[in-house]
């Protein structure tokens, strides 16, 4: 399996674990991971951490010229703010564990000209699957429903 | 002088004094602000904190509802990433202190309903204008450029 499809896995379920939404993330660059996320929500009561600008955090300040050699990682289709980071920073591809559970804004993305993959990736598919199933009330809320 | 617009310009203020980007944010609700904040990069080494991004955060966990009833002040028109967290929360309304330093994604927030107003307030201009000219390497940064 893609190891950084794999460690974006193991955010989402470190999130999890943590009584979180268990959505993860990782940035790479030149085949490291030079940051790694999962959603604050509950953890921090945190509106604007979802797990990818969560990764992009902790990825420290960086150069644009950087982040044009970076792929993200995340295990969930990006929501508008997500998306809209990617764009910020000029990141141009990123890959998508899975949109079957919500789709986010790839269309926009596409636009912008970055290149998706979506791996439609069972784990991350189960994961979101559970969670949707067992907090309607806190998924809504992490993406403004 | 709208008493919002001017709470988010004392953001921006806050924020140049403590040796930052000079760029403030409010959110309010009801006549009443619930979160305000400004630019924190330089401050937390935040490249996710933005102005707005931060108002958001501090305005902390609400409800679809509540934001469907918001009103977003910033200081500068707002980039991919702050316009994505608008078009996430179903802000319906954002007013800009100026776009003329910058303009952000203000046609895709229009093509999501957003409704906006551009002021063209000359102190927000001056803040842009003498910090993007003693920092432009600075300034770059934050916009990914």
């Amino acid at each position: 399996m893609d190891p950084f499809l794999l460690a974006a896995i193991e955010e989402a379920e470190l999130g999890l674990a943590e009584g979180g939404i268990p959505i993860g993330s990782v940035l790479v660059h030149d085949g490291a991971i030079v940051g790694r996320g999962h959603n604050r929500r509950v953890q921090k009561g945190s509106t604007v951490l979802h797990a990818e600008m969560d990764a992009l955090e902790n990825a420290g300040r960086r150069s644009a010229r950087f982040y044009r050699e970076c792929t993200l990682y995340t295990t969930l289709s990006p929501c508008p703010m997500c998306s809209g980071a990617v764009v910020l920073y000029g990141i141009p591809r990123v890959v998508i564990g899975e949109n079957r559970s919500f789709m986010g804004e790839e269309q926009w993305l596409c636009s912008h000209g970055v290149a998706l993959e979506v791996r439609q990736d069972e784990r991350c598919i189960g994961l979101m699957r559970d969670f949707m199933h067992d907090n309607p009330t806190l998924w809504a809320e992490d993406i403004g429903e």
